[in-house]
Order: C-alpha cells, then sequence, then structure tokens
C-alpha cells in the first residue's frame, strides 16, 4: 500500500497515519519528497480496507499495490490452468462448447436438444433444472425430474453435464447428476454458496454478475479455490451498461483480461449476453476471436414454444452453422474446435 | 402488450405474431396504418417474455404496458403502507432512523454504539452477525454470539434490531433476536432466500442492488409479498456506475421515483452509499430533504479500530450533529424527526 | 507516481523501466522488497501518460499520485471561491437560485417567467438561445433575438442573465448579453470552445457532461482557468446510468466530492438531472441539503405548451412553494436563502 | 406513440390527453379495456417530446413507436450502404483497415508508418494533426503541418487519409488534406459541427459518445445526412461502465445491433476501446468476426516515444501479425480482406 498525504499534512498528521499503519501490523518506508511525504506500507493483511487510512487527517490517497485475491492470480500460478474430463479439458488448445437449452421442459425436448447439440459438435449438455427467475409468477424448473431427464439425455450421447445451483441447500443433489456446478450470475457474491462449493469435488462454472468487476469476480473464484476446490471455470455473460438494446452489454475484452491476471479458463455466454437470437452467433464468433476458451450457448429444438428465454436460444441449425464458422475463425489463434463433426442422425434438417 | 410491425412487414408475418399471441392466451387488437400496422395485446400471463415476439420475423418492436409486479404497485394499493413497531412506525410522518455499527464486535462496542445512537434519537440499533465480505480472508461476524450481543444492547436502550441474513438456514436463528430481517444488496436477487422470508412473520429491509433497476428491486420485493409478509421496508444503498470517487452513487432520485410506483416505505443507506465517512451526513440530509421515510447509518464508538467498514462509519458526535440538521429539514417536508432527544448518560462527549 | 513491478520481474525489466522514466524526466527512488520492486516517481510533467510505463515487461501497475489538474485544486487554492455579481456572490453563505424557461419563445413568455422567478426569489434567469438538440428535426432557439428578449426581462426584474455558448462563434455575441455563459453537458470536452472562454472576461456556468468523471470535469475547468479566466461554477446535472427510469441520475454525492477537492462553486440542475417535472423538487432540496452553492431550475409560465423541455419544466406556483421549502433547509447547513421574498406583482397566484 | 392511462384514470384526464395530443396533430385511436385505456396516436411530429404527454395527470407511461431518426434507419434504406473511394469501399464485401499514428508528430514517423500500415494491407492512413487532449497540458497536435506531412506520406504510398475536425472553423483546412473527416467521440453532439459536415462533400467518420446510446448515435448520423451529405462510417470506439480495468468497455455488440437498425457501415477502433496495448489485437479480431466493416488501429513505428497514446499504440511487426489473424478470420463471415499483401521494403524487420 502507498500512501499518498497532502501537501499540506502537518508531521503530527504523518506520524499519526504511521503509527496506525504499525499497529496493524504493517512496515514503513517513507519518502519526504519537496511538496509532499509518501509512505510505502509492506505487510499487513491482504484484505486491509484501505479507506480506514484514506479517512484519516493529512491522507491525499491511499494505493494498493496487491491484489486482494491470491491463488486466483497468473502472480501464484504462472502456467494456465485446464479443468480435466474424461476425453477433454476446458482450458486446453480445443476450443469447447457446452449447449442445450435453457431450462430442461420434458425428456423428449432435452433429448432431441442433447441429439443436436453433439452432432454440431459440442461436448457438455447444458440445461437449467433450477431457475432462478425475477419474477415469482414465472415458471421456476423441474427440479431433480430435470436434472434425472438431463443425465439421461447427456448419457445417451455422451455428453458431460452443466447446471446450476442456486443454494446451499441444491448441492448435494445435483452433484448427483451434473459434471460441473454453475453459479448464476446473481450468486456470484453469495459467499455461503461458495464457500460451499470450495468443499466440493466437482468443478465449478462461476458467471459473472452484471455489475461486478473483474477483481471482484476473481475474489469470488477465490472463494472457492481457498476452500480446496481447483476446478474453476470463468464465464463472462454481460455487463449492466446504460445501453438498453441489448440485455446486457458482453464484456468481449474481459476475456483477455483475466487470461493476464488470472490462470483461471475462461468462457462466455453470448446468449445471456445480448438476450436477442440475431445477436448471439456474432458475439460468440467473437468471444472465440478474442481467445475465450470455450462457449455457453442457449439451443432449444422449438425456441418458439420455450418456457423460459426462448427469444435468446437459437434453434438447432443456427447452431450447426454457428459451429462451421467457429471451426474456421478457431486457427486464427491457435486452437482447434471438434475438428471431427459426428455425422449421424438428421436432426433439425 | 403493444407489438410494433416493421413497415414492410408482410400480412403474413403480421398473421404468425397475431397466432403466437392467440396460443399464448392474449386477446388482439388490429389497428393497420399507412406505414404500419400495430397490434394491441391484453390478458395473457404477467411474466410473458416479451422478447418472444421481439425475435419474430417483421416485428419491430414490443412494448409492454403493466409492470410485471402486483402487490409491490400504487395501482394493486393506492394508500402508503407502513411497518408499525410497538411506539413507532416507518413509512408514517416521522422519519425513522436506524444506526450502530457494521459488526457487532464485543458486548462493549455494542453496548456503547446502542446508547450513543439511542440519546441521539435514534430508534432502531443495526449490527452485522453474519458479514457478506467479497475476501474470504476478511472478518466474517462472530454469528449467534453477536447477535445475543445485540439484543441485550438494545434492550438495554429500549431499541428495536435490524440485522441481515445472508441464506435460508440462517433465518431461523436471527428470527429469535431481530425485529427486522435485512436482506443486502448482493442477495436481492436470491430468489431463494425470499421466498423464505415471504414464510415469515419479522418485518424484511430489502436493500437494492448495486446494479438492480428499481423495476426488478420491486419484483424482489413483490417475492416477499407474494409469500404472505406484507412488512417490506425498500432501502436505496447506492448503485454501480463508472464515478469511481465513491464506493456507489446513491441515487437519491430512487425515492421519489419509488413513492409513485409502489407503496411501500424506503428509506436511504448514505454509508455503504458512499463508502465515505465525510460523505455520510451531506447524504443523509439529502435523502430525507428528498422525502425518505428513514435511514440507515454506520455508527461506531471507535471507528478507527472497527473490524469492518470503518472508514465509512461516523463517530457518535458526528451522529448527534446530524440528527440535528434533520430535525431542520424534516418538516420542510412535513415531516417530523424524534422531537425529544433522549436526555441521560453523557456517553461519547 | 509509484511503478510496481511484477514479483518475477527481471533486474533487466527494473532498469528498462528506471531508464525510461529518467528519459522522461522523472527522479526515481527504488525500493526492493522481499517480493517486489516499487519505483517512486517524481518530477515529470502532469500530464504524462502512466499508460506508457503500464505496458512495459514487468511491470504490475502504475499509480499516479498527483492530481493532472492544478488550479481547480484545493491544493493550489485552499480557500473557497464565489463568483461575485453587484450584489449577490454564488459561493459565499447565501445560496443562489437561476431560475427560467428551457428556451426564450417569445417576449410575453421570458417577460412572464422572470417575474414569477423574481418574485419567488430567484437571483438569476435562465433561457437558452441556442439549442443544443439530440434530433435535427427539433427546435434550436431563436437565436439573438431570444437573446434581445432575455435580456430585456431580466433588466426590467433585476435578474442576471444565464445563457448557453454551443459554439466558439457564438462567443461574442451572448457575451453582450449574458452575465453568465453556459457550456453545456454535450460541451464539456469541447476544448476549442474551452480554450476561448478562458479569454473571455464573463464567468462560465460548466455542466458536467452525462459520461465524465469528477476529475475529468476538473480538467474542463481547467482550460478555462488555465486561459485567465477564474469565474467558473461548476454545475451538476446527472450522469448516465442504467437505471433508466429517470433521464439521469442526478450525482448529488458530487457536491460534497467537489467541495473537498476543488475550491469552485457547485450548483446543481435537478431538472435535466430527472427530466421530469415531479423529481425537480425532491431533487432541488436534495441538493441544497447536501451543501449545493445553488440551484438552476427551468421554470415555464405554461409548460404544457413550451417548444422545448416542457415535461421537466415546472409551474410558477411549484416554484414558489420549493423555494418556501429551500428556505426552511438552507439554515440546517448554515446558509441562507434569499430571506426577504419580493412581495411585488401577483403572478400566477 | 402509444399512450397508456392509469387504472384508475377518470374519463376527464383521458378526454384532457386526447385534447392535448389532437392540438399537437395527432390522431387518435382509443382502446378502452376492462382495466385501463390505451390510445394510440399516429401523426405528428417526429422529434414530439413524449415526455410531455408522460407527465398529465392519469397517464400512467408513454410508449414511442418510431425511431426518431429517418435516413439513417434501414426502414428508409433497406440495401446496406458502402462509402466508395478509387478503389475500394468501406461498407462492400472487403475488410478496409485504417492505421497510422494517434498524433502525426514528424515527416520520418508518419511516412515510417505509412508505409509499415500499407504494406501490411491497410487502404487508409489514419493521424490527427488537431489533438482533443483532456488535460490542458497535453501535447496539442500540429495543426496544418501535420496535415501536410501526413498528405504527402500517404501520397507516397497510395493510401487515402482519415483525420479528425474539431471545430467548424477546422473543416475547411482538413478538407484539403483528407479523404475522411473524422469527429471524435466527445464532439459526437456538437451540432454545429454536424450541421456543417452535413454540407461538406467529403465522407464522415462518425465515433461514438462514451456514453452514447444507438438511437443516440444514430440522431448524429441523421445531422449530417440531412444536410446533404450521405458519405457517413459509424465507429464504435468503446462505451464507458463501471469496469475501469480497461479504458472503456468496447460495445462489440453494437455492430450486429446497427447492422439491424441502420444502413450505414460500421467500424470499430479497438485503440481507444481498450487503451491497452496488448489488447488490441483481441478486441479487433473480435469486431472482425463480429461482423464489422472495417477497423481503426492505432499503429506507431515507436511506441514508447509517442507524444500521445503510445500505450495503446500497437509495433508494426504486431499489426503485420494482426492481419495475417484476420485475414483468417473474415472467411468465417463470407468476407475477404486485401488477399495480396503487398511485398515490398523490409520495413519494421
Amino acid at each position: 500500500m502507498v500512501v499518498v498525504m497532502e501537501e499540506r499534512a502537518s508531521e503530527e498528521q504523518v506520524q499519526h497515519v504511521i503509527a496506525q499503519l504499525v499497529e496493524k501490523g504493517f512496515d514503513i518506508h517513507r519518502s519526504t519528497g519537496q511538496l509532499r511525504s509518501v509512505l510505502g506500507a509492506v505487510g499487513g493483511n491482504r484484505s486491509f480496507d484501505t479507506r480506514l487510512i484514506e479517512v484519516m487527517d493529512g491522507v491525499h490517497e491511499v494505493l494498493r499495490i496487491t491484489e486482494p485475491y491470491k491463488l486466483a492470480s497468473r502472480t501464484f500460478k504462472p502456467e494456465r490452468s485446464a479443468v480435466s474430463f474424461d476425453e477433454f479439458r476446458v482450458g486446453g488448445d480445443e476450443v469447447i462448447v457446452m449447449a442445450g437449452p435453457c431450462s430442461v421442459e420434458t425428456e423428449e425436448q432435452i433429448a432431441a436438444a442433447a441429439a443436436a447439440v453433439k452432432k454440431a459438435g459440442a461436448k457438455i449438455l447444458r440445461g437449467g433444472a433450477f431457475k432462478p427467475r425475477s419474477s415469482p409468477y414465472s415458471f421456476q424448473g423441474l427440479g431433480e425430474d430435470g436434472l434425472r431427464m438431463m443425465r439421461a439425455a447427456a448419457d445417451a450421447e455422451g455428453l458431460k453435464v452443466v447446471s446450476e445451483v442456486m443454494d446451499v441447500s441444491q448441492i448435494e443433489l445435483v452433484v448427483g447428476y451434473a459434471d460441473i456446478l454453475q453459479v448464476g450470475a446473481r450468486n456470484m457474491q453469495n459467499y455461503t454458496l461458495l464457500r460451499e462449493l470450495g468443499k466440493a469435488r466437482t468443478p465449478v462454472l462461476l458467471k459473472r454478475g452484471i455489475a461486478a468487476t473483474i477483481e471482484e469476480w476473481l475474489l469470488s473464484a477465490e472463494y472457492v479455490l481457498a476452500g480446496g476446490n481447483t476446478d474453476v471455470i470463468l464465464c463472462e455473460r454481460g455487463i449492466r451498461t446504460f445501453e438498453s438494446y441489448t440485455r446486457n452489454t458482453l464484456d468481449i475484452s474481459a476475456i483477455p483480461v483475466i487470461q493476464k491476471l488470472s490462470h483461471l479458463p475462461i468462457i462466455a455466454d453470448p446468449s445471456h449476453g445480448t438476450g436477442l437470437r440475431d445477436k448471439v452467433a456474432p458475439m460468440a464468433r467473437a468471444a472465440i476471436a478474442a481467445g475465450a476458451d470455450g462457449l455457453i450457448i442457449e439451443v432449444h429444438p422449438d425456441p418458439d414454444h420455450a418456457l423460459s428465454d426462448g427469444a435468446q436460444s437459437i434453434f438447432p441449425l443456427q447452431f450447426d452453422r454457428l459451429m462451421a464458422e467457429l471451426r474456421i475463425i478457431a486457427p486464427a489463434i491457435g486452437r482447434s474446435i471438434c475438428l471431427e463433426p459426428v455425422a449421424r442422425r438428421g436432426w433439425g434438417a
């Protein structure tokens, strides 16, 4: 921490700040200039609230020089991490795509979705069984029935499963069916939940909150890592800005920023990031071109009759076309994406 | 809902939209103009996702004409609501102030805080026992011990107690000690929690999320109200903007906006809203001048040694001065604020 | 400037940074810690672009320790400034109110407005002759005719005049009619205009841009001050946030922040800050309670037929009531506001 | 426009609204439902301020159903526009890249930059002669000398020239040297300037303001188009959000949104959009993958010694590599990019 004193700060004020910092466990290096004193403070607690010094008399500004997170940082672990599954890894050279409907609705729906996304090259089936809905009057998900249907559909196609946990009480249940536990944007700072997930041994997909800074996002990842669960995948899904034409503004630049600050893999969610079907493909291509390790996309066999998020779900045929476009783009950044598309049943044609 | 078709929309496209809306349970009134068709749709489900129509071919725009919330609206209940306690009400003519430390730390600390805020005119003691901290390495609260200390301190001074619940699992415990259950900004869309609080019979203080629109905030209130708990107090505590000098931007205009849209009482939190001690008093005065029903303020007997949020906590003497200023301002909007300050022990002098 | 090196930075990288800084005219103090090196750089150019160092290999972060503005800062001039007119000052103990229509429309309209606002206690008449309109198809103002009408109306009532200049080419003209030259939010970073206003000897009212940080706002003031014009009044008028219920979010906290960083007087514009008539009075009261030196308010004798901004203009009777409320609030912060309302013609009753 | 009345609106209030709308030139279609009345208003003025109705008693909400811009919309001109130069067009199948230094500094510098960007495949040389700088103490550009140097450098390489005009007074001068007149983000709502550019017969590159909505941006384009200048190229260059790690958040989703709403070509500026050299290439790739018609990129032969924006300028070798990556990506969206790179002098190797 660097404490910049005001130009007119008295010697007494400087001493008072020094005393306070020493009391908090810091070592102080003082540099007295022509205009003002600057104090360098080292040691102390990583989570020390610098505003405590900021409000002291004679203090002009306090600048933190270490990130408040540790395990999530590149400083701690310089080489990139990957989350491994049987036959592939998220965070390696291959771009991994997770796809499927917003909510699991029926056995037929999830089976059709699984077949369609598998055929196009997806490796992981997404689908919600517990849905966080802003209105209490909206469809809230099928619960365990949904999980069971999704597991069966994924197994039939050789896909992995990602599904959301909204609350500590659901972890045990979801772990029984899913290969990746998703933490939604609204729960990014649900610390009780994050702490419990740190004790789990199932990978976690941590979505960025719509108003979360990149630092806060990494701090939330830190909660899971600090609990001993090192398999964390970050997911950019749009931040809230003044622009209201799109539901959110997908922050593509977060991808290279995260890759500089952290070793954790990062994917993008162009479906929630835009909220509009015809914007999904352009933003999916953009995310991969920017270097994302993967995507999570809402694909529904019949979006017009989806029980949730139909407007941002794409048709299987659109997903096929998108995957073909991504196969062209990936090599530009030295990556591949499921080079041998599975040629099987003619779903969606 | 009003559906505006594109100028070049074909008759087939219009018919397709009409068919879709009828299928979803709406009655349609079509108005065909020189340039384009406009469809009025009535009935249907309050939480219908209008984007489903927005993505259809030939559709230019979809405009919703009813709010998605009901019980929280002035349309449903035109007269203002108040939450009543033994000797006062939040939402009446009197401005109610909740004050106390960020976290309960020791018996002495909370007792000193309770005495100080009571003397200055506060009616409710605030203090956290479970703390949502963005870093896993920060102080996380004393838990039940903290609740016990706070209850004792409040009872000794004749104060009510407000304290935060972070998770469903904490409700039963906190209800045993607190008179108001606070939902923090980060949990404003923790629907599992909101739903459970709807079943409680203890008033709820619902803070606005840092990126929540006013509509989303009222929808979260709707979750509690829909469960049968009608005692909801809203709390504006700052939204996240590009301005980083203050920790958040306290949206004072949300106060008159909420008072127009909803019957629920609304208070302001200038401590979290600014994050800086010397900005608390100006923003507290501003909130009352704008018409807020009350305030929640962090006051600590020794802010320099607070375990959390010391930088935004004010000294008891500053709180005394602020309360005196508020007594001048309140009458400007036809309100009073604890007109007879309690003259007792000489704390803080 | 403080340069924080990465933990793994090589000695060569550190030396490269030092060489670059020395070349740019800085003196360097190096502090080598257990984990990393930190470089303090003093001297150099106030407007040095710190990102130049930020992109160098081995650099973790660069922290600036001086504000980029000088003349506008409290460090440069600790005592508060006021802009003086014949019988009053903006920035003194009295709260000064500027009021009038958005645009000057007719002689009758501006005369009626002048009489109404004078009677209620305003000291300065506002009104636009050149209007920046987001649509090219909107009313664009009366130009010089409008200025002439406004001057006559103001003189008849003993009021000063504030009016907007949109372009360098208009300065000479407007100076002939107005006592204060307003720079609109959209022109806050029109540096050609600011530079010319620095040469003028007429006070400048500088509105904050809707996305301007407080630092950028003070830098724009610096342009005017650096030109030799020391009479600058700042005006907070709302920033753009994700909340769309109000047109902008009036950042009330900017008032105490500016008063800490700068010696310049600051007023608030609740009309543009909210964009809605019924929100003007609450926000005007809030601004004064927070410590603003004054207000600028749109008052129109017949808002329903205003050629611009009618929806955010208040009626003369609403303005009377507001001024009465402000007279109650001002003493709470040790200020007065036109204590002897002028009892003359019975306009508006 | 659709006017939604409150559920409790009286018949008198409805009639008052109807009368006001008729007076403003609208035809009204009333639809009286079980709960409330809804009024459809057609005709009237495109730039009518709907808030005038919004503030009337009994009105719940007013919804606009036409965009306020006309000439810029796809409704007006469904097929895409392109801006043609001798041998290429911006807005056609080929992706066009504009590149060069932030500011023209010396003859050698601009000549070296021109040669480097030409060799890599750029078609247009960028460079500033008049610089809008947030600090009055920063380098402000070389003025006409800079324009002359840039023209010579561009001619030597067979490049077109784009350069910024900051003020009406500069148009005549810049037109003499540049092929495209750039309007910077800070001037996006400088209507005096836009109006004059509408009279020019030189193409205009209109950057999006950092807090401009897409609608406001298109309205600014409308100012130029309405003046008779149909050659307008839009440029997304980042919006201001709460995230401060990057200087701005480049809104990639604005690319497909603009392409749906407007026929005008759109390019992206990843240099200003991120403000950091190592983020330029990922965001440039993302913009092209999302469908942008081109890019404008800061390339400097010696960024470490650039007089402005060196930190966000890339090295010629980085530009070469980026162009190679873009050649892989462009076909994914059916486009090409300068397929035959010019093999000439060995600059930068």
